[in-house]
């Protein structure tokens, strides 16, 4: 899993036909202008999540609903509806996401799920499963498996910085995990998946090596209770909700269609939107361009500089044009970005207003932005610091977790 | 693994080309002729083994080569001469075998490459892998997991039962035993085989299910003794030997091509002719018809009566004739049989020649070839009634062999 969180054109999987502006998938997302989710939505088959839900969500969780669903940067779901509907008969349901691990430090953009996850695991108090896919990554790039192995394990102290319950989270690594039960599952999924579906779904051709063809069940079994049965023993029924960005959804419509006729429960799914790239949300950016994104690992002078030098403006070209005509919203990264992370519906309200109109210049809103932003990654850097060694073998070992 | 043993169609998995006059691989052995061995060495391109060989085995182990070695059903290779160098040289090697777990009850068929292992290991005096794909079987099979891993412990039970030593053979089944290093080498061969590749070998189409084409890299890895690491930790460049029939051949072309990119050795082959069918070497049978084959399974009664009716003669269709011409020993199933079974090389070559004149009638020679499945039978039955769960236990528990 890679939650292709920052919308950069990563790998040249499939070739995007002539005919389509958009081409999204696990390894590519690029698109020839803006993203244009509604058709997404569509020509995936996905629900959009309207306010209904997040309405819903507060209500059973007499808490307030996070900032990303408030804000529906998790805009699409399938079944989400069902999962609630259990919730609120007391059923339980676990959450499943995960990471492909391909870099040393993440992104902004790739917390984006993780943040959100920790929030349903808080607001509901159910186990989570987070899978590392360093057999996807050794596969797809050319790591050795030693080298995937190691980022894992790297990785997963960040996803721990996010602030997981230990007593109810199973992170795992499909190269240490993969086997028995899961193994199972994998080989059951495959049964019932022909080399022309995963073509469809997948865009594979047939000079892709096999290992590629191979791994779609992998990440499609920890959508079934019985891939762990260490955790979910017995409890074959149990729902799964998949929080992850959208270019995730091929693996789990494959998963959905599939399950019926393993006698398993269809996962849901709540599915974001991708983390715009610094340079705007159009055109092709490169995934080695370091300027393209904001790590966790950037200091306090490189948010400055990036945000400074890159954050793409909806601004006008001069001050007085500015004064007259304001900011275009729909493209302004400055604007976009403290969507995502500005708490304060208030303050965000009040610099849509201002900017938009014109009174607020693009400066101001940077400045705001670059404050955010500090806090955000020295507050990650604090908490990944605290990480030991320990901390991650126990989120690690194979236990059991209580209910 | 499943060792097609008996030239029974399978399963239609490939079309047989209709310029193609024989069809070899590991889901089917059809031939409008009697197979053309030459032609499949040629087709494969392995070597033959000739007499130097065996002598060159009965010279370094210091005794009489086994019956398959003397009588070429054993009749290909590919380097194995380099594992007698090696042997030579005072360096050891393992033996690595298998079977697909897809029936209750074993034919003679499959004990050949067991037969023969056993051998090898107590002349060699090495470790020994096998490898019970119920994984596979599960896959092509409409078999559940649960009934593809009670299958491969009952096929464990005949496999002990041909006498390994349980010091020096490790047996495991797939679904045990798939993960850690194991699952680190079908990624590693993975990658290193394209989609077009698999299907140049093993003619899979697009309508074949994905698990299909994600298994031979699972037949391929215990060709590698990091795939072992308790038992050949730090062994890495151990020569690995593989007896089995010749339809295994692909799965080992595709090892030993990718072998070298990941800096292992690549696996040296002994191969089998297929057993032939008790209604003969030629046409079509069916897999499902018992007649067609002795099982271990099979009374003293069954075994008269299969032969007496079924076992395909090369004698003449009278008495008169018969004195006349002579059997046709080239297509006469009981002395091919005999060929296989009868350990007097002396009474063998006695036969020859009178039954080949036409003193002998077929009769006699069936009669003599019911003893000798009887006994081999009997021996089997008993040998695997003495065989308990601990044993099996024993043989598939993962822990060290002595060198």
């Amino acid at each position: 899993m890679e939650n292709n969180n920052n919308n950069n054109n990563k790998e040249n999987e499939t070739k995007p036909d002539e005919e389509q502006t958009q081409v999204i998938n696990p390894w590519q997302v690029s698109s020839k202008g803006k993203i244009d989710y509604d058709k997404l939505i569509d020509q995936f088959g996905c629900q959009r999540l309207d306010q209904s839900f997040v309405d819903r969500v507060h209500r059973l969780t007499n808490r307030s609903p996070h900032i990303f669903l408030r804000r529906n940067v998790f805009f699409a779901h399938r079944d989400f509806n069902e999962i609630l509907d259990a919730y609120e008969r007391g059923e339980k349901f676990y959450l499943y996401t995960g990471r492909g691990p391909s870099s040393e430090a993440l992104h902004l953009g790739h917390l984006v799920p993780f943040m959100f996850t920790k929030y349903l695991q808080d607001a509901f108090k159910v186990p989570l499963v987070i899978q590392l896919t360093d057999d996807e990554k050794c596969m797809w790039k050319s790591l050795t498996v030693e080298e995937s192995k190691r980022l894992a394990r790297e990785n997963a102290k960040d996803i721990i910085a996010c602030g997981f319950d230990v007593s109810r989270t199973f992170i795992f690594s499909d190269f240490d995990y993969v086997g028995g039960a899961f193994y199972e599952n994998m080989v059951k999924v495959a049964k019932c998946v022909t080399y022309n579906k995963v073509v469809g779904i997948f865009g594979f051709t047939g000079e892709d090596h096999i290992g590629k063809i191979s791994f779609p069940p992998v990440q499609a079994v920890p959508s079934f209770p019985s891939s762990f049965p260490h955790l979910f023993s017995g409890k074959d029924k149990l729902r799964c909700l998949i929080p992850c960005a959208i270019d995730q959804d091929p693996y789990f419509r494959m998963t959905r269609d599939v399950a019926p006729r393993l006698g398993y429960n269809k996962p849901a799914l709540i599915e974001s939107l991708f983390f715009p790239a610094l340079q705007g949300e159009t055109g092709k950016m490169s995934a080695s361009d370091a300027n393209s994104a904001i790590y966790v690992t950037d200091t306090q002078k490189a948010i400055k500089e990036k945000v400074n030098k890159y954050a793409f403006s909806g601004g006008q070209d001069s001050v007085e044009n500015h004064r007259k005509y304001g900011a275009n919203l729909e493209v302004d990264i400055p604007f976009k970005y403290l969507s995502f992370f500005l708490e304060d519906d208030e303050e965000l309200e009040h610099i849509r207003k201002e900017y938009g109109s014109g009174r607020m210049l693009t400066g101001e809103v940077k400045k705001r932005l670059i404050d955010v932003l500090t806090e955000m990654v020295e507050r990650h850097r604090a908490a990944r610091a605290a990480v030991t060694d320990e901390m991650v073998d126990a989120f690690m070992a194979v236990r059991p977790l209580p209910n």
